[in-house]
């Protein structure tokens, strides 16, 4: 609360007329979405907005700081005489990694950002303000990573994470202090509670305890710094940790009871534990990105110098752009890709009605893969024709949208579990999309198993190939819808000798039947 | 409707069974936003989606593929010992204005994509994937567009556009077959009304023009390649030339009445032209793709080799690292400055209610500038202290600093021109919020201004002050509010000295006055 104590006069006379208009803006604020899209005649007055377009405009930026950080790992040039294997161990060991632990540490920051707003459900200029400059560190946390990582044994890095993410928490809980004390800006729930004063202790301690734990990282980097590498990782797995320790012990010993304080030590809303609009939005950030970064490469690196075409091709702009003919097919074959592990997470989530943070987890991993496409793309296009390289760059391009397909998968999977909750009708188990979904998201993972072991065995096997391969994926796709229904009308022929008429099997499409069918087939 | 005959045919029976549910599917897709973020029982199945998510995706595909054309801009390498001038003048001959017409083109199909979603409101899967087809030909323009650019004389260039133009006209009147082929799919208005066969004629007719217009192009470029220029100029700004002549012609001879024929012409649904939501999402990702363009070229370019470090400075990573120390700052001073634009645009899109071409067309415009920000980042950092190039870099980032700015000013006075439409009551002319409005808009343009005649007399100034400069100007904002109220105070009591107890005038805040200020200052 240090720098706005101007604000804090002149808008309390704002807070006080808010509070008369109490009773008023609790039922509008109870349902927060619908609200928050189309403007309500008493909110944009007086200072406080909806948070609707803050909250997207952080979903977009976060989501892009997360994936951003693939292009150095892509950009990193490969020498071609040397084995791609030993360049790629190189990498694998420092970039990719820091890859990887940069957008685990910013999908964290962006967990606990969720969190926050969860609590804060209005918003005005000044908490405006106090977000975006949370967004400018935010967006500044990659860099010092990647400093870290490079200087592992120098103190300035872990000096400059640990004060980031210091100072990150220091704005957060000046948000919640601010919030606090306008509390027409909060959840309705908390509003109207009568222990308001314990909620806020609550969160803030939640939100410092990050902070002193790399405070406490900063002290000991002087002392024994790999303590304080020790003391990072804790802070940035120790949800993670906790949330599968709980989960495997509910397998094995059975569901514990689990007191409401507990639950509330890692989420302030237990009903709905990541809001499911924002992991939309967060991955709809991030597949934007990765699809985009693609021709961003082709636009910067693809245009030819008149001078170059005039001597090396006589001026012809056609021979010129022939040599580039590999990477326009590489193009279009990721852009294929992404855009359809997008439409399948789109499908997805059109069916899932809850979010859990187990799924978001997995959505995390999922998403840290298709940030990984940039790099297939570059390896791709970038070796001579049937070269070892070149098959090895396949198979790599296969791992990662294997992965980033069965991590979608694992999703479906998960929320198959707790289906009541956190799943539509129509995709449950005995639904009648059910089956249809279980293809759709087996598609992809299926797809790259599938050619890595033809590259196993075929010598021929070239990139314009796999990436002609790619585009023709949407057709399979369209297809798909026909391939289920004529699969699951062939089972059910042999299964049920008695209904041979496969035809009205197809267009009677009721749900017993189908639930029938299920019931056989198990 | 070539290539999905095997989707006509199993999905015909989703669509009888689609018309039977007609009344109910009417009565839920009236209202298209709230029911399309929590999604009714009654879709997910059968295959039809409410639309929200996928034009939300398109939306951010779409901004950052018009912002990114900046960055071969702001990556061209800027020769030290040569004058900034003239490099710049080589620079806005070509890149530049490759960057505004690029991002213009792209703003085109954008308009040309909310055109098309606002009649077809809800999809199922083979409208998603003809819609990433088109995006994947879209992302591929600027593509075209800078080789056409590069290569004026060769007529590759324009064929490749003109070919890419009008494969996205065919996809899109696929996009319009297919769904008037399914009326479930459409605008609740054109589904319940009887000429829908004239409607879609005209919509295909509009779609198509571009196309044709193209393909005239394409086949001129053959025999005398200017006039194919000519023809494409015309075409991107056609809607644009002919929206203003329209203004001017409606200012120069009074209001025409329009036929709601030639309304037709431009827009499908003359009571919202441009949707605000997609308007809302467009700058969004083009400030979120801005902000994270600058920590892009530091995470790239700015950690150090550890080899280096060691030989040139000793192993001090903290003086290799003070080396960057300018860039550091310009990072934090412009992302601040995109930060507080979008800020500034959120406030002002918070209070309007309806958004005219006119407007969205303006608020391109902004947008162009605010993508030019990451070159302003990359001049002001990469001189030396001093030196007339530096001051020069500070001037043309305070030009694009003070068009965007008064761009979104311009938003709000063409707003105002139409205010019962298109305002909130807030910020309409003597309403509560107003002054303070004017002062948020007013505040960048009249800073950037500020510092262009302050270089111009300070010989002193410098890279460092302007970017921190740029850091302090959000604590303007937060006394913004406080400043308005005490410049009203003081007017007030020139004009009203019989109401002298500025305290009590400060705290009142009471309608009547405000309208009564108003018009005594008019």
């Amino acid at each position: 609360m240090e720098d706005h104590d101007d604000g804090d006069i002149i808008e309390h006379h704002v807070e006080e007329e808010m509070e008369k208009r109490g009773a008023r803006s609790h039922a509008a604020s109870s349902s927060s979405f619908p609200e928050s899209v189309t403007p309500s005649d008493g909110e944009g007055h007086s200072g406080t907005q909806s948070s609707h377009r803050l909250l997207a405009y952080s979903d977009a930026l976060i989501s892009i700081i997360a994936t951003v950080m693939i292009l150095p790992v892509a950009h990193t040039k490969v020498e071609d005489n040397e084995e791609l294997r030993e360049s790629v161990q190189l990498l694998l060991t420092t970039k990719i990694a820091v890859y990887l632990m940069t957008f685990l540490i910013v999908t964290m920051a962006w967990a606990a950002h969720i969190k926050l707003f969860q609590v804060i459900v209005r918003i005005d200029d000044c908490l405006a303000l106090l977000n975006l400059a949370c967004m400018m560190l935010i967006t500044f946390l990659p860099y010092t990573f990647s400093l870290m990582a490079t200087f592992p044994e120098n103190v300035l890095g872990i000096l400059l994470f640990c004060g980031c993410v210091m100072v990150i928490g220091v704005i957060q809980a000046v948000i919640v202090l601010y919030a606090f004390s306008r509390p027409f800006l909060l959840n309705e729930q908390i509003q109207i509670s009568e222990n308001r004063t314990i909620y806020k202790h609550h969160i803030l301690k939640v939100i410092m305890r990050v902070p002193l734990m790399c405070f406490f990282a900063s002290i000991f980097s002087f002392i024994f710094f790999q303590l304080s590498y020790l003391l990072l990782a804790i802070v940035i797995f120790l949800p993670y940790i906790s949330q599968s320790l709980k989960w495997c012990r509910s397998k094995a010993m059975g569901p514990v009871d689990e007191s409401p304080d507990s639950m509330l030590f890692y989420t302030y809303l237990p009903s709905e534990p990541l809001s499911k609009e924002r992991v939309e939005a967060f991955s709809d950030g991030v597949y934007a990105i990765v699809a985009t970064l693609l021709i961003l490469d082709i636009c910067e690196d693809n245009v030819p110098d008149p001078l170059t075409v005039q001597k090396q091709f006589g001026g012809s702009l056609i021979a010129a752009l022939q040599v580039y003919g590999p990477e326009y097919l590489a193009y279009f074959g990721s852009f294929a890709t992404v855009g359809l592990l997008w439409f399948v997470h789109h499908s997805l989530f059109l069916h899932v009605t809850k979010t859990t943070r187990f799924m978001g987890l997995l959505n995390s991993f999922s998403l840290a893969f298709v940030g990984g496409l940039p790099l297939a793309y570059q390896l791709t296009h970038e070796f001579p024709h049937n070269s070892r390289n070149e098959l090895e760059a396949i198979q790599i391009s296969c791992v990662i949208i294997f992965f980033a397909g069965i991590f979608q998968l694992a999703i479906w999977v998960v929320a198959l579990y707790n289906e009541q909750e956190t799943l539509h009708p129509y995709v449950r188990y005995g639904g009648r999309e059910h089956v249809f979904m279980l293809a759709k998201l087996a598609l992809y993972p299926c797809i790259a198993l599938g050619t890595f072991f033809l590259t196993c065995i075929l010598s021929k096997f070239s990139a314009p190939i796999f990436h002609l391969m790619e585009i023709t994926v949407p057709f399979a796709f369209l297809v798909l819808r026909l391939l289920v229904r004529v699969g699951l009308a062939l089972l059910r022929l042999m299964f049920c000798p008695e209904r041979p008429d496969l035809r009205s099997v197809v267009e009677e499409e009721d749900d017993d039947s189908r639930v029938q069918f299920n019931a056989l087939v198990t």
